[in-house]
């Protein structure tokens, strides 16, 4: 680990690194009648997380905003409660890692080994302690018209950047009305939101009226990590599983699955959507366009 | 824990429970004309494996085949190398847990308890173990046609039985020439690879000259979890990372991703692939084929 330079202490932000990589990569690669062409692939690197010289984790990341990327897992994951807890993160790519430091290290040490022996790892998050934290949510609830989510849509497919160049890649953005705040893409869909989570500590928004968009699909941990965030309305490009929709029960948040051009399907919470433009009737396209994207 | 029944231990293969379970749900949701709609979604699962006792994982899975999910897990993590080692798989959804009990489990409880502490855990894997075994792999490679290819991908469109009715999956599919022998369908493009890999363990299934195919990216785990089958052709429907790319580049492992239809690009292993059938000039095709599916 190499040596910190604090700079920042009195504001209470911590400290960051600046160390966002380009995301995408340019390889020749062949196509079916043989003729080479340069493609542009995302990239992908393993960022291994030290709070206090402890290792914590290893993401793999498309790289572009580490330093959020770790506040917000460090966030979401329940670890550390209050950003001005922590000094410092420094992201180094040549040892592929990012040194947190907090001001009380006493503390975070005790509750960070806690959490790493009884939680066990999932495939896709440290799951034990997400799942216990939700007794303890309580989102406020707030009405969204139609006509919001179709402008918000039809601004939002102006973003992929890295998914237009590249593929590989899921975008995640929070959004005010039909605005987006922030979008972030990373090679995994937790990353990206909880890069979100990271930059909405560092900019202090809050999640309430807030809308969260994603083409990634809305599994449980998903629902979970925006709920965490105290956002009410969630929307995906994509498909839902049967534990995403039963948190978001639980939970009370409205989940929009299928959300693209004027199409989607509101699996919790119709009540807090206002159906104002109802679009023209036109069955045909409507039942094929469910089964299409996952 | 449930007291396990050890049935056969003669054949050398595991006692198996059949816990699988449906992988769809039929819920009511609520489209952009405020009709109310009967739609099929996704199951997902938490099972927590439990190795002689021990705490090692929970994974989120569709759970329709656990047993094998479950014994193509412990197998890709390294965990354990040989299938007759292991006596017995009960999955039991009460407690959503798999009990996995070892022949001689003095050897395994230290093994696993020094891989959980070195390794960290990863967001999609355990993945500190993984890459320490890259170094060990030798993969023998083989001839594939581009006709083989693409008889295989209109076989695999019969398939995704779960996709085409709830979404939220990812298909994978180990292939021998043109035919699917085994198809997989899971909430985590992980699970549906460690699932083939189980069953691989359990049929005595070799990997060489084997195709396997996946709707996922192929990100660095997939390549290194289809490296560890000794799979020498990987074929995705969507896109590659960088560091997939790097890893089958220095595996010598034949990466062929964007396959659909009559279109696929050849990112490493060109050598590998005879264009014996290129299809007809279509350049205004070919070019929007590329960044469609992530």
């Amino acid at each position: 680990m190499p040596e910190l330079n604090i700079i920042d202490t009195t504001n209470k932000l911590p400290f960051l690194s600046d160390a966002g990589l380009s995301p995408t990569f340019s390889v020749m690669a062949m196509d079916e009648y043989g003729t080479l062409q340069e493609k542009h692939i995302a990239g992908e690197r393993p960022l291994t997380i030290y709070v206090n010289k402890k290792e914590i984790v290893t993401l793999m990341t498309l790289g572009t905003q580490p330093e959020a990327l770790v506040l917000g897992y460090l966030r979401n994951q329940g670890f550390i409660s209050k950003i001005d807890e922590i000094k410092s993160v420094q992201v180094d790519w040549e040892t592929e890692s990012a040194a947190i430091v907090t001001h009380s290290s006493y503390d975070w040490d005790d509750k960070l080994s806690q959490r790493t022996v009884t939680s066990g790892c999932g495939q896709g998050t440290v799951f034990g302690n997400m799942m216990e934290q939700l007794d303890d949510i309580s989102i406020q609830k707030f009405n969204a018209k139609q006509s919001t989510l179709y402008a918000l849509l039809a601004n939002i497919s102006k973003e992929n950047e890295v998914y237009k160049r590249a593929g590989g890649v899921h975008g995640c953005a929070l959004c005010e009305n039909d605005e987006q705040l922030i979008f972030v893409e990373d090679v995994g869909r937790h990353n990206a939101v909880d890069t979100i989570s990271g930059l909405m500590w560092l900019n202090n928004i809050s999640g309430i009226d807030k809308t969260f968009y994603t083409t990634g699909r809305l599994t449980s941990e998903m629902v979970i990590k925006v709920a965490q965030m105290n956002i009410s309305v969630l929307l995906s490009r994509s498909g839902i599983t049967q534990m995403g929709l039963s948190i978001a029960q639980q939970l009370e948040i409205t989940l929009i699955a299928r959300a693209k051009g004027k199409h989607f399907l509101i699996f919790n919470g119709a009540d807090n959507i206002t159906l104002d433009v109802p679009p023209p009737l036109n069955r045909s396209h409507k039942t094929s366009a469910n089964i299409k994207q996952s």
